[in-house]
């Protein structure tokens, strides 16, 4: 059975980095189910033109879930047209870990 | 059978944001039961007057739990008489964590 | 049966914290058995001659195995020969961080 692992990344300036290391754990681990929850100043992240377009897209397109906090859009004003194309919104980014973690899902927070 | 939850605040700077995150996942899993632990720096967020207190007492009716590490007090000269009134001081605040976590509770790091 | 607990390190600036951390850990489950893992900027603190050789030395004679992750290495030239004797090297930090978890170890991020 293939690892199923709920990353969180909370920090903007620890996006490049957490991305970086998601790749890492992709090449090391090939089958892993990964979804990665962005939230707090992180969310910043997933909105269009911040950067990071290609790099959202390029996990989407391998089956990455890219998870978006809605307590933390609210916060900042940031709609949901205004993500990266492909982003999933969730209600709570911290009860989507949780829930996750209650389900076997492997917790990493970079 | 509610989730149960130990929570890891380590940075005074990142206070604010984490227990805002406490509050978003107790909107969303109201039934969840939380435990916070305060340590390293973070720590002297749990001291009266530091701008905390309504905060901390208003998690503490809620019935959550919030957790002083002794060691973190120690190292800062804190006394137990100094803590917001209602906050539980703990010998270790990593080993409180790992305890929890091998007793079911699910971690995260804010 | 002891706690068998992962730790991950994954800023240089935490690692003075983190390794407190760590020995207030095993003061307190003295039979825990301890794997810290090094990656990201962190790294740097397994190099020799970067003030952490005595603090590394002394963890690993205590059996907590040292773990530095090598693609973290590789991004910074960090040969195998430049680190204190007795790390460990791993292919992926996160990866083994998440294997440990998968093998029922409690997860730790300092």
């Amino acid at each position: 059975m293939p690892l199923k692992v709920v990353v969180q990344v909370s920090d903007l300036n620890s996006v490049p980095q957490a991305l970086k290391s998601c790749r890492n754990l992709l090449s090391e681990v090939p089958d892993a189910v990964v979804e990665i929850v962005f939230h707090q100043t992180a969310i910043n992240a997933l909105v269009k033109g911040k950067g990071f377009d290609d790099e959202i897209r390029g996990f989407v397109e391998r089956g990455v879930v890219i998870a978006a906090c809605r307590n933390s859009m609210r916060d900042r004003g940031i709609r949901s047209e205004d993500l990266v194309d492909g982003v999933t919104v969730v209600n709570s980014g911290v009860a989507e870990i949780v829930k996750k973690e209650s389900e076997g899902w492997l917790y990493l927070r970079l």
